[in-house]
């Protein structure tokens, strides 16, 4: 099993024994999203934006446009934590102090670096794509060299992380659990609805099955 | 229709089409959800932990334990922002450069002000399990004393704001609409499953109609 160290930034304090630093289950978690909220200082400022990613081993894509002010600062900030967070669950408990919620969240910590080769923009941004909707990019139009040219992509090296996920019920205090009061879990999900079609679709195109695969998936 | 200023802090620079200040439409956002984004600076570095809210007027509470270095390292760090985001929807077009997602989201800039009035306390925790669940407080036992003693709740006041709403189909290049490519919105939707009871319920507790509600609403 292989673990992130333990340091100052990311040892979890609260709630330790929810606390996760194994790769392999951080990298579950991630791999079951596609938005991330990044966050960076920008003036002095904590900012937080939500964007969409792909994880690679290690690496953590984002991308946006070169005349995107907010990622250019991200990149020159060098100081960015990303976090990744499911929601599964409200837990509803006898007292309020016991109410939770049941998730999934990481919290990675690392260095930026700009990709500068186009060749692995456009597969990174093929990744960013599927990790939306898999198995989409090959659908695609390929990328004309002026969109490549006003892509900037960025590769974040995960160095540290943590993860906790609370998949338990209710834990109320002792004595509370006589009084006449409900308490319980309510799931949450996201789904998918039936995918809609654009308007202007030229005659014979249909929803291809890979999305049609998501739907079912996530329905 | 009040809006916050725009100000260098604010001010939306891409997709500015898309960029709300009017604080009623940035309220329907914030009053869509309970869990929020919260960014801070801790040694120099920038980090986001998801936290439950409740909003009252251009306030927003958070709370944690008293013992929360975290919230504590907020209270202290002065500088903060919130961010609240929905996913509405997967947006698929016939180029990767035009995907994107319909969401609604939220940025609010403002200070921190620790809550210090027991029944201030007490009445602020009731609005955030509400949040989360509408109606549900006065369904729980009242609060010990000891549990509010050791419940730091945090009042931010939102000072500046913007939100961004993407609500619409696909944007292709026009060139590209004549290809044969699907290209459509997969509508995202959180969801909530039925509720599951705690199995240690005394005799005769059932799902209260308020959670039942909620389940049908959500469903």
């Amino acid at each position: 099993m292989k673990e992130y160290e333990k340091t100052k930034l990311n040892r979890v304090k609260r709630g330790q024994n929810r606390a996760i630093y194994d790769v392999e289950k951080i990298n579950t978690i991630l791999d079951a999203g596609f938005l991330c909220y990044v966050g960076y200082i920008y003036d002095g400022k904590p900012i937080t934006i939500p964007m969409a990613y792909a994880r690679r081993d290690d690496k953590i894509y984002i991308h946006g446009s070169t005349a995107n002010r907010m990622l250019l600062s991200i990149l020159k900030s060098e100081e960015t934590s990303i976090t990744v967070m499911h929601l599964d669950g409200l837990v509803l408990a006898r007292s309020g102090l016991h109410h939770s919620v049941n998730y999934r969240s990481a919290t990675l910590f690392g260095s930026l670096k700009k990709i500068e080769k186009d060749s692995d923009k456009s597969q990174i941004l093929g990744w960013i794509v599927n990790q939306m909707m898999p198995n989409h990019w090959g659908s695609l139009r390929p990328m004309h060299q002026k969109e490549l040219d006003r892509t900037l992509v960025v590769e974040f090296t995960i160095e540290t992380a943590s993860a906790k996920i609370r998949d338990v019920g209710v834990n109320d205090e002792p004595e509370d659990y006589s009084l006449p009061i409900w308490a319980g879990v309510v799931p949450i999900k996201q789904v998918a609805e039936y995918p809609v079609s654009d308007e202007k679709l030229i005659e014979g195109v249909s929803i291809p099955e890979h999305v049609l695969a998501y739907y079912q998936q996530n329905k």
